[in-house]
């Protein structure tokens, strides 16, 4: 059956649902066996495809690069280790590691940024490894990045004397951890919309994130929502997409 | 001490922060014992001072709607039972109670909208009640949106159905409860913000919510951000946030 | 743009998936406003849609049920109040409810049923509204049932005595709450697919099923899967996608 | 066995620490059958035997009142409901009931009061009650209180114009519910012990305040301890403690 | 199949095990359709069958009860409403209803009880619902019991002055909720077996008796084991095993 | 006693039922001390014994699988390490390990195979570990596995892409981490049984899998069950029940 | 003040409580600094003071076992390594190491033990180092031990075939991960008390124990009781002490 | 603008809140681009900035701590590595480090210390590493410490043995794993704050500390609050600030 009438047999009930997406043409995929990547997607969701490297082998890391990089995808690998790092130069010599982030890089071109910024606000210097794969992940996706650093609420005025390059901002990303209370206190002065990015780090009862992910999602201010424990790759993904809003 | 010589004081090392902090003028507040009006929120954060009520007695609720509406502050209730609603009618005649979502509103002008729209996406009938709250929400703040219901993954051609309506929004905000999965689902076929709001709606292991939550701050898809279980209010705010972004 | 063309456009990377999502014909579809009919999903999926009644209005599950009816589809309604049921019956007036198993049901015409039958076996009288559920899912969707009841690893013999009936069956659903060590034995003594369903019921530490849910996902005998907490309905939703299998 | 003797045999090995324990001499006991008031406890602990009301029958609650009164010990109910102060009315018809905080009190005489204060500082209207339980133990434990309510970190510069108050305490109970915020910002500015009152307040994944509980226990703020959620009794108990401390 | 070729048959491998187990005779079972009674109970565990009425209708329990009154069995209903009480005294008159500790008891006749007595030592005057379960239950199965109440850790010379009557007990039951360090204290002080009964009581982070249940999991002092929250009837009859020990 | 006698005197009420168990003719047990080998289990479950060698020492793992195959048992053994795998082959030389997997297989004679095949449904590529624990599983019990992997929903076009080979499976497997969204959206377009795996792959708020797991559980997918988290054996187990009915 | 006043004065309200027991004589107790030996516990409790070796330093665990063999306490020390063994064996030559249940153990004589005995009934052989925790115990404090190994409720013929072992025991630990389905099982087929040890075997969402640790709590047969997680020791102190009852 | 200028503005409304703490004043802030310190913490709470080690590398701890001394700030490292020290060793010598506390410590003068003292009880030796931390805190804040050490309430008389020298304490700091039930004992005898620090020593269902969190948040001894899972840098922090109350 040709594509043409694929559809049209469905209208008129002649095939099923399933039957007419099971014919659904094949584009925007590169099979891999193991990976199935989908070359579709910077398209489709103005996000690319990216490597999350945690739980694959240093193997199947290597081979998904040079893969993306053949097809001329840029490439962002997330939780990569120096050893999937040294695999990937072997075939991508240009590549880059960002260490305290865990990302590996590679874009073909540059391209243009706008005008505007994203702000990466962390609360202390443990959270920085989850500041860093925001920062690496947003100027990956062709944004202006400002960071400001070590600014808890245990010692408010050092958010003040950095609160005009926050509100200047058109999106910012809040990242803390232990009690996560900067996502409220930054959501309380600033009119852009905040993302907030609990850490893992912490005391006890802490529980692996658990308190500033709660925090955050109980946030009195209200323009503030938030993403996965340490995630800070998605952060930087939705800021991305709202930086970049005409 | 008179204002002009505070911050010169305190730039000089002859008061504290905290002393500096203490004689910050009074502006912006508006005092009545049990509840502090933040009568500056709308122009600092671009989402105004709003009543939660949960957890407030019917007087209470009462008494700060009147004081709000003297100040000229446009009001809003979530959480609101019909007794608050009676109360506030005795105060505020024009106010509007939307059943459902348990919201009050009452706005003294109009305001402009943006031409763009919000789209408020949610999984399942059972949802409603949180996705009016949210659509309420984006309403009061001056926003057009569009309402896409019942379209959850279980039939996904429901969803291909108005995916040309979602996709032309400038935020989207998905609601949804059991396992969440539409957010992934819809933040994997769009190029826009996706605001994942979960519900308690389901089963046992729901728990809650806390089924549709995890699901959502885990979503394979990059762009989504979550905010908490059936806070539909919050989802809004934020989402008004982008959608007025210039 | 004709469906002829729309599928052919996409192969030859003219237009977008998402685009071509988008222009997917409808059909198979109900639309309500705060409802989605899905009209397809009985040919689809071997299950039609079924009312969740859990978190609608009276209104909302009564204009489902009827619309439903109207377009031939059979009715079941779970988690349904007796006042769901008064009003479906202003409408449908043969629609039968099961007080115990809170479910409403109504068929346009009796279907044929398999030879072979679903065991449904519970642990104690406490869990007998879920396996109602499941005894009257199972044979709304055309299939014998047998039921054993009350027969918990507290006192084996009483399981012995039925293990027969149960073996013959061609698919098993096993209903327990407290530690639901039922499925494991059960498990351990048949050669058939066994389904647990944990229940909600027993003295604190149970906290809400969880006890049970836990012990069925940790079963040491391996042939079982679960379904959720109290979820009579999705198990024999499997059961009888099983028991229909040729 | 005299009480002269015992100690003497224990020290000599004659008899076991059980047995000495045992033949502990009776007194700071008045004994109910149901209830054993500790009639030693303020002279012990600096805080007398109060009724925690919250699982009592309204009959127990009742005569424990009058057992206490009539032993000459001031009485604090804590969760009592309406029904059981008007069953100590009959008995004690000076008692004094708070509403919004539950409490039950009653004092033979004024007690004299330390010049210094503790400062009860409430994130939200809907707070309230926990902080009314607060203050209504602190002055029954014969503090003086000031109360700062609605100065939650959304509005940060509520809290600034009351600073001057809060910072001139001896010690300051902080009420938060949703994520807890203000424990931190305020133990990040006084230098005072801050005690952190978790409240049940808040949308979903509050959890029955645990969010607010895990956010005061990761405070970044040094200074802070955090009691039970909802728990404003035992922070005005270790408030009082504190303000009372020479 | 007679019964007397069955095992062998089994034992020479010419019949399954499940097969042997189906032929299994028919004995010690009474069967009402919705309940199953094992009336053999009694002599195969020291325990009788005993009805847990929660989640049970009220007709469902008295026809129960009844079956197991003619049938020569004592009647125990744990979790018994008074609707069911009177349910069960139209056809058992000389039924018994403890309101406080919600059971329903009849006996045939007395039994013999053994010399030694089980301790029941609750914490508070709030866990007494709980600790009279456990008396009612260890009572039925015929044992003398001793109640020492509300002698909680906070004043714990209320505990000194009954250690004797707990030392002499050959088995303690210690009920408590909120931090239950009452059952560590007393198996440190005791040459006796402990079972400790967490109870629900207490503020917030309780979490419906989660706090006492750990705390007497984790206790310190090495006799300890612990039942279910709430489950006085758990204790009483582990308890009344040991007492009975010969 | 002999066998003969054994049932007969149970009918009669001369034994109880514990005595009539204890004298259960002793048949299908491979005793070993630290070990007691099922070997009936194949007849009467369908699922032979496997070694699940996880918590076991390396010594007691050869010495089972040793013992195993003497006795003409097919061996499996799953969450086996290399050392384990190095053990085994000293005895068992023709014993095959799959790394990835962790299973180590060695059958006696290949068995015939259904016609039917079981499809087994990966994410990504970091659940394939689960995934493949799966397919040795399923092909070591005696079925044909087509493997569909890396097609989560985030690009859900690849599913589109080989929902033909997934729907024409008799039974499928969805092996998912993250928020385990493919099951729900696979099951609402087959007609088949579907067992989900959830996988302990994710960031942060998937604490292990659980994010997964309640996403199944919820699923809003009708037919959808559960196996634990990364128990791919599991679901091949039952998959292959399902697969084998006839 | 001498002892033979101290209570005098107490009773007579001189000196508080606290006074009173700050005199308390001091007997039973070796002063290390770090740590303060209570050589009072087995005349006071039935069981002696042991070394919990988890969390301390090899030398003071060293120094620990050597004072108490020095004043004639015989010698147990739970979760003890390899290399704390070595360092005892230098001051303790003849000290016994058990790797398995890694425990040391030293008696200065051996002592009488009952003639009735303790059932170890363990579900797997991945159990067996808690098992063999609780066997070690039990027979330090003089009890003869029989094991019963590998008989969980998969192959429940295992089980019966043993059944007479276990119920000719005075008392029975039950060793059981995953479901920990064997406790309930066990205690619905004897009539002595069982004592459940819930242990960390298992997939996923066993959660480090706890299914198997809920699962025993909501056992459905009545006589049993629960230890913490892993607690091999604790169930044998216990047993012990009801092994000894006379 | 200059200060002066700046808060007139704001009282006159000429400016927002925003702008305003924008504008204020940079002081107390030392940056460094990663780390931000807060040179102003001391005067400003009475507490000193420190440095959380945990999640920071060797380099940036050494570079804060280096920063601090040269800037006259006294330095406190908690949570720190032996490789920490050695790096901080080669720029400040005179550093000391406590391996059990995990602490760095050196001061550039001796303070004086308040008469009072703070004492420090430990239940059990395996405890000390917390107990240690506060002992270090505590005396690095300039205070004397009496420390308690093993006194657990399974051995109960080892506590009376020292309850003179806690009494006499200012504030007492409890620390505690397994039950906790140590702080409520304390509690309920002295007439002095106390702070709870639950640890994470202990079993199975211990969950690394929540048990005796847990218990802490639950005492029944009304003058207890709480500080994180083995957070005793945070208790000691709060005893320092009741310490020094005037």
């Amino acid at each position: 059956m040709s594509p043409k009438e694929l559809l049209e047999k469905y209208k008129n009930g002649e095939i099923s649902l399933t039957e007419a997406l099971e014919k659904f043409p094949d584009r925007g995929i590169e099979e891999m066996g193991f990976a199935t990547i989908d070359t579709d997607r910077l398209s489709r969701t103005g996000l690319p495809e990216v490597i999350y490297a945690s739980g694959k082998t240093v193997e199947q890391v290597k081979q998904i690069a040079l893969r993306m990089v053949e097809k001329g995808i840029d490439l962002l690998a997330t939780r990569a280790t120096p050893a999937m790092f040294e695999a990937i130069q072997e075939v991508v010599p240009d590549a880059h590691y960002n260490e305290l982030a865990q990302t590996i890089t590679y874009k073909h071109h540059e391209t243009e940024v706008p005008a505007t910024y994203i702000a990466v606000v962390a609360a202390g210097t443990s959270d920085l490894p989850v500041a860093e794969e925001a920062v690496e992940t947003a100027q990956f996706l062709g944004n202006r990045v400002e960071k400001i650093y070590d600014v808890g609420v245990a010692g408010i005025h050092r958010l003040f004397h950095r609160l005009d390059v926050i509100r200047r901002a058109r999106v910012i990303i809040v990242v803390a951890g232990m009690e996560g209370a900067l996502a409220s206190v930054v959501g309380g002065l600033v009119d852009k919309p905040v993302i907030g990015v609990p850490t893992s780090i912490g005391y006890g009862a802490n529980f692996e994130g658990l308190s500033a992910l709660l925090s955050m999602l109980n946030s009195c201010a209200s323009g503030v929502s938030v993403v996965n424990i340490d995630n800070g790759f998605g952060a930087a993904c939705q800021a991305s997409l709202i930086n970049k809003l005409t």
